[in-house]
């Protein structure tokens, strides 16, 4: 078991906190509540390029001010060979160790890779116990991360009824073939007490599509930022905001993101990050957490498990974006500093933050160290040299594929804690589920 | 005060173990050392890149075993307009700031931007105190990581009188401008103990020379691994075992790095590292830190402050050659190792390991993610497919630059530590200063 390795290893150190670390166990006469956000691809670079451009380099990010760190190591088998090691995830394998304490293939949903067996995930194990449960994320609900917290499936793009019949990985959870079916279908008959989020396309309309099933399941659906302000506080919810994925807060000037640098080594003008009418309509990160938390806290006594995703550092590194990086984790760290000041004077309640993967983005020179040297000196990818609100100019790198969207990369993960004494050190994603599962008793 | 600023943040959150490591002061009857392990360039992806090569996504490093974490900002500042950020730093600022407590500009060796004036570094104020003082690199002494420890001058090419004739940045210190000289000479003139590495090129012979110099002042010269071996134990040591940089202990076969990737989008052949046949003279990092600890424990009751740089992760990256920052990380581990079984049981020791900077190597899949979506999808840098020795492939990326040496990047900086309770959370590099600074009571 994963905990007791750590113990192991930390022992042997013979150091106070480690071994506390090791035989934390919460006061089981308080609530008990766990809170994981994930940044999905938010990684050291995507980290402090947001906090040059929010706070300053020598500013604090709610992020920053979080006492515990731990590195997380990613752990990505091969479908075929489940033995063989890849180094690199996606985010469908990654929240699904989170998830469930089980490494898996590339793709797969709460599922173990080649046998397929559904892995039972810490939100089940935690509705069965009475805890309330919630899952927010500002992509499309049916996504790889918010799926694999709910749903079982070989295939991340099984989302919809219509993907479960042209896509042959669906074929052994078909209704037809006895199995729950879609995503979204399985997350309409899911126990979750609420589901925020985007992907309102792939819940259909009219009899039988999953948003009907949905409905009868008893969940109120929500539509608007209005609809979750008056959300009727008995119901389940599930918010279905956007279409697809929700739109990023902020964009490139003009939509520009990133660009190649042109003959005779000019660099492209400096990139203004301007804020996008598109999300104008949507209900924050915080604005989704603070219903959550007030709907998942009805009960006194009774604690909740939360995962809260921020999707879109993740989208808009693959397509080289950004001012959209900075304004989701922006979002993720109102959204924590809010979760920080709820865990001081409630219970027992262990925030998480973590990556699942990092990503492509680097934070480099914005023009180049070595300039002075002679010839033209360059990335061979794409640059934005970042407007910064001091007048300076911070540049950011994607140069991991020359295809219209960027590699994630496979280094192991930051996780910030509210709790250093629960966790430390460094220990895989499935440990992180080793931890929230004892945390909780489960 | 930076730790001041630290306490209040976490004060705010009212953690315990945060609040410890605010007010953590180590017990002053018992000796009290400190090291400090620089891995230059050493970022989750160096060590995970190397994780992966030496004991598997599943295994653990040394590093992996130390309990506390902490993330590390890097403040660069302009030299002209010294209120004005730079957001990529090179290893000189970066130095100066862990060795002095103050950001500088790049390229400054322990002097303020602008004004040139010197830094006191925490080597000065350390021997100044009674502590024994020592420095170890596998980069030549002279480079800036060292030198930023013991050294004072504008530019961090100062290195030799040779240097300091040419070069405008070095005006001020000439000797014949009444200033104390190059950086060799500088550290001839030092306080050190013990300064071990390479750069024997960099001081000379002869009447004047700095190694002339260094042997006037008291310093055996070492110059194989044999003298180390058998240095006398009442001198004090300037290890000078190479010309210029150590030899990395592995390289790729046939001295191959990272690829571009061919026409029609064929990958390069895996590549396997290979034992450097170059490095067997050298005495490893291992050894001359257990000689450096055996020479600085000497007198009961004197503790010490060591400097220990793994110079070769940072420079086998910049010419993109995975194999030698593997070997590296790998030699920083061994050390790390046997200080981590010194400090269990010799009085308060603080070990802390850290990066200057990030670095521009990504790890990557080897092939693509999206190699199923049609066209040629791969890296516009250069790529190498690492031969696992478990038969597996790991991709490493090279792609900041289209010169012959890769970028620098700018992200916050990992710290491990076996002493959670005395660093943890958000710090910047001149915070760390600080807390060495006070563990040592300086």
């Amino acid at each position: 078991m994963s905990i007791a390795r750590n113990c192991k290893h930390a022992g042997m150190l013979m150091l106070t906190v480690a071994l506390t670390a090791c035989t934390y166990m919460p006061d089981t006469r308080q609530t008990r509540n766990v809170v994981l956000l994930i940044g999905d691809g938010m990684d050291a670079h995507q980290i402090t390029i947001a906090r040059n451009y929010l706070v300053g380099p020598t500013g604090r990010l709610a992020l920053d001010d979080l006492p515990g760190r731990a590195d997380v190591g990613v752990v990505t088998l091969d479908e075929q060979t489940p033995g063989v090691f890849r180094y690199v995830p996606d985010s469908a394998n990654t929240a699904t160790a989170l998830a469930t304490g089980t490494a898996t293939s590339r793709g797969r949903v709460a599922t173990a890779p080649r046998t397929d067996v559904d892995l039972p995930t810490i939100v089940e194990l935690a509705a069965a116990a009475g805890y309330r449960t919630g899952v927010i994320s500002t992509a499309e609900v049916t996504d790889a991360t918010p799926a694999s917290f709910v749903a079982h499936i070989a295939g991340r793009w099984c989302k919809t009824p219509r993907d479960m019949g042209r896509n042959p990985l669906c074929a052994n959870d078909r209704v037809e073939a006895g199995g729950p079916g879609s995503i979204a279908r399985q997350l309409a008959g899911s126990d979750l007490d609420l589901l925020l989020g985007g992907g309102r396309e792939d819940f259909g309309e009219g009899d039988g599509s999953p948003r009907a099933l949905a409905e009868t399941a008893g969940f109120t659906v929500l539509t608007t930022a209005a609809d979750l302000a008056a959300a009727p506080p008995a119901n389940r919810w599930l918010g279905l905001f956007t279409e697809g994925n929700f739109a990023p807060r902020m964009v490139g000037e003009d939509g520009r993101t990133a660009e190649q640098v042109g003959e005779g080594g000019a660099f492209p003008a400096p990139m203004t990050c301007v804020d996008n009418p598109g999300a104008s309509g949507q209900p924050g990160m915080l604005e989704m957490t603070r219903s959550a938390v007030a709907r998942l806290t009805q009960d006194p006594g009774r604690g909740f498990f939360l995962m809260v995703e921020s999707a879109l550092i993740d989208k808009a590194s693959h397509v080289r974006n950004p001012c959209s990086s900075i304004a989701e984790v922006a979002q993720l760290d109102e959204a924590l500093r809010f979760l920080v000041n709820f865990a001081d004077g409630h219970g027992e309640t262990l925030i998480i933050v973590t990556a699942d993967h990092t990503q492509a983005a680097q934070l480099v020179p914005n023009t180049s160290l070595y300039q002075n040297l002679g010839d033209p000196v360059h990335t061979p990818g794409r640059i934005a040299r970042i407007q910064m609100p001091d007048g300076t100019l911070m540049g950011v790198n994607y140069a991991t594929n020359s295809y219209f969207v960027e590699e994630h990369t496979g280094a192991h993960v930051p996780l910030h804690t509210n709790r250093p004494e629960v966790l430390a050190g460094f220990l895989t994603q499935s440990d992180v589920y080793g931890v929230m599962r004892r945390f909780l008793g489960l």
